[in-house]
């Protein structure tokens, strides 16, 4: 099998939302494995000296615009949460936590918290509410609550965001390929003529 | 004939270059008049906050290969000046100035001048620059050197530039139509299959 694409995303990206629920298609269409790696973006725009879209003068509103129209284009409902951005870490945590046993079920986690955030506009920034979420996904709770405050996956959660920084990698959705890299939700076909025509 | 496709640009934007070698041809299947519209992007974003993409940390690395990968893809000769970003007021200036009389012929121009700046990496910021550009490409260099020190024409780009940051606009390229916007290179499919499809 040919190489994975690793899919970057923090689960308060909006666009990582959308990007969520195409990049499998993608995956599957090239033969590919599509590796799932939520980081911290705060971390990230530490790094480069960037700010949330939504929250900047003049692009927020066409962001949030676009992200409506995408969302419709994609027959997924939209919303942005009323507590925008929010602290993903307990996300990122569980979601390290069921991938070391199962990476498609760290997916359906994913997005079922995603759905949570950008479906319903519920804020996952607490334990709890990242529990409750899994538990209503068919997840222990119990099991998930010790995951999250474990150290082993703390040291992952970091070690993974630490890495995105070294390899280039500065928003959310962010995918690298054969060590090609495509940034946006809107570059996913940019990907996928990509690994069709074998590269420009 | 329905209407027109707004196409805003400063002339130091790389994707820009790449843009105005796309866009004419979503125009003509779609039946729409492109109308180019360069403006002073250094204004646009003292209002936003932000700095050209290619001078920020990570983010430079990324749309400089994004921009020779995207290149070759349209089969178009890229490189980045030594001199960038540069001052484009003399170029947006020419480019209203033969607008006037001609919007084909100030398109034309356009492309002679994004031509020198990213296929061949000449500056265009000094007005014998853009006259000397113009001059090669068929235009009066006394007549057009008289445009670009007109008060009319100052007067128009500073205009143009002023609505541009009124209506939103925060980047380079940034295409209206319909009232719809969308920003980028990159965003140019979605353009076309907007008008394609009657929007989503």
């Amino acid at each position: 099998m040919a190489g994975p694409i690793e899919f970057y995303f923090d689960f308060s990206s909006p666009y990582g939302y959308l990007a969520a629920h195409r990049i499998e298609a993608v995956g599957a269409e090239s033969g590919r494995e599509v590796l799932w790696r939520p980081i911290l973006l705060g971390a990230v725009f530490k790094a480069t000296g960037q700010s949330p879209l939504v929250s900047q003068p003049l692009r927020g509103p066409y962001h949030l615009h676009d992200l409506q129209r995408t969302a419709r284009r994609q027959k997924l409902r939209f919303q942005l949460p009323a507590d925008f951005p929010m602290a993903t870490i307990a996300a990122a945590r569980a979601f390290y936590w069921v991938e070391q046993r199962s990476p498609a079920e760290a997916k359906r986690l994913a997005v079922a918290l995603f759905d949570a955030v950008f479906a319903q506009g519920i804020n996952i920034s607490a334990t709890d509410s990242v529990v409750a979420i899994a538990q209503a996904a068919g997840f222990d709770s119990d099991d998930l609550r010790a995951g999250i405050a474990a150290a082993e996956i703390k040291a992952r959660l970091k070690a993974e965001t630490d890495q995105a920084i070294e390899r280039g990698i500065f928003g959310s959705p962010f995918f690298i390929v054969d060590g090609e890299a495509f940034w946006g939700n809107d570059r996913i076909p940019d990907l996928r003529d990509w690994l069709a025509s074998g590269g420009w």
